[in-house]
């Protein structure tokens, strides 16, 4: 079972106007929302292939209540710490009928101080019935800036895998507490690492802990790299559809390779699979097994270096 | 007591933003709340100026629950039907940092054929205590678009006033039923009747049923019609703060001179300085008193016709 990490989940909403009107005001046709976050996303894609997964973090409010009632009715399993001293943050897609999407995401929650020790406690528990880790998205303000490196040695004292997905300052505190996988993508990887180019960085993160680097660059695929070698792996051309969610089916490739000790090409390959198929589907972050099949049969992996 | 009824109400978001990046990821700086609709804003305004009030309408589902926590939390009395057969609606104002807002505005909920009927019969266990009706903005999709007529004969059946502000199809369908008093605006007055000018259009709404016309007119005050003549009533020149909710301030003070029988210049006059308070005050559609003292003694009111 693939436990995936969202400390700073949100309500994600989407509002359909027909022309946004900027300083003027705005009818909108459409409304919907579900839960997000990028744990979220990796847990829905391992539950749409069939991969045993549970979702965790920390919900609140109103906007929390509706997050945990989406999972349930979406059938993702999840075993969220729910601790009203926060309110879960929304955010919002503004989508104008020529395709132009507007976003506005709200800053996560401040939260008290002692919700740091209750979210360690809650994670602890759950570390007992799961294989792996996966530690994906930003921090809320009220998590220290090294949330993932605590999380990684809780897992490894586990005796668990931990891979960390995040960006800048929390993806370099992640580093000395060596994960055993780091899923940037290339601008993060860059700005997480000072660059100045995709594998020196990715080398810059290996030396700081990181156990394996694995950079997403959208149509290019993955590069990898780890003590071992440099791999890329790329897909066919394609024409994208939905690159949303793109990356977090690739974490959830990548989670199902680890925890199977699957060669790491098939590792790699796999990822590359899943995060072509979200690409062609239109709704975000969605992978059918069909697309997958056809996709891990096109996709080149090969060392580099 | 002044019952204002507000059937489409809406939990109102402020999100501050640096500058709106139209197409791309915008970080939100600052977000609040508030319950909205112009109903609720006109409850706001008596109750800031001591004059006894109480807000209805229909409210469901979280953002249902959050408005009636902040009614509370405001200290705005409130006996809103609660029916989570719909769920209250939401707006968006995304504010940049030079001024510039731009304005989201969800649909009204659909909701259930019968929630008409269960409506109506909470507001006629509320007629029996109060002393004027308000009905204000628009008409969410599950009411139907006589609404307004339906109210104000059921008021005066209870031989209560009842005043309606609204726009097109709801203003226009309300006119039959005779309400004590309408206060559209210019704009909306002109679409409601077809124009061609503000004073015909005043003419053609009484000749309809309504046995006054008050048209608000931003900086130029008010026009008021009715079958004695014809008044202007001005405020002096203002260097406008924020001019939301001055429409639902006059509203306000229309509603405490009606039920104090008072004679029709004042009740213009104070119209005329409430919402000009409002306006001068940074908080959307908050009065206070001592604005208010300068503004009356500061207004001019005059028969025209």
């Amino acid at each position: 079972m693939i436990l995936t990490v969202t400390l700073n989940p949100a309500w994600d909403l989407t509002w359909s106007v027909d022309s946004l009107a900027v300083g003027g005001t705005n009818r909108v046709q459409q409304s919907s929302g579900r839960a997000g976050g990028k744990g979220v996303n990796v847990s829905r894609v391992l539950r749409q292939m069939g991969a045993p997964t549970v979702a965790t973090g920390v919900v609140g409010g109103a906007p929390g209540q509706r997050l945990l009632e989406d999972l349930d009715s979406s059938g993702t399993p999840h075993r969220m710490l729910v601790d009203d001293s926060v309110e879960t943050r929304s955010t919002l897609a503004v989508r104008e009928t020529d395709g132009r999407v507007t976003i506005l995401n709200e800053p996560g929650p401040v939260g008290p101080a002692e919700l740091w020790a209750r979210w360690l406690s809650h994670l602890d528990a759950l570390l007992h019935e799961v294989a792996l880790v996966v530690c994906s998205g930003s921090l809320p303000p009220w998590a220290p800036e090294d949330a993932y490196a605590v999380v990684t040695r809780r897992a490894h004292a586990a005796r668990l895998r931990c891979i960390v997905d995040a960006d800048g300052a929390a993806l370099r505190a992640a580093l000395p507490a060596g994960p055993d996988l780091v899923k940037p993508n290339e601008e993060e990887l860059l700005r997480a690492t000072g660059g100045p180019d995709v594998r020196a960085a990715g080398a810059t993160a290996l030396s700081q802990g990181a156990q394996r680097v694995v950079v997403s660059r959208g149509p290019q695929g993955l590069l990898a790299v780890d003590s071992t070698g440099t791999w890329e792996a790329r897909p066919p051309a394609l024409q994208p559809v939905n690159p949303t969610g793109a990356g977090d089916a690739a974490v959830a490739a990548l989670a199902v390779g680890l925890v199977a000790e699957e060669p790491w090409p098939d590792v790699l390959r796999r990822a590359v699979a899943w995060s072509a198929a979200a690409v062609l589907h239109p709704a975000a972050g969605t992978v059918e097994a069909s697309a997958v099949e056809r996709l891990t049969a096109a996709t080149e992996v090969r060392q580099v270096g």
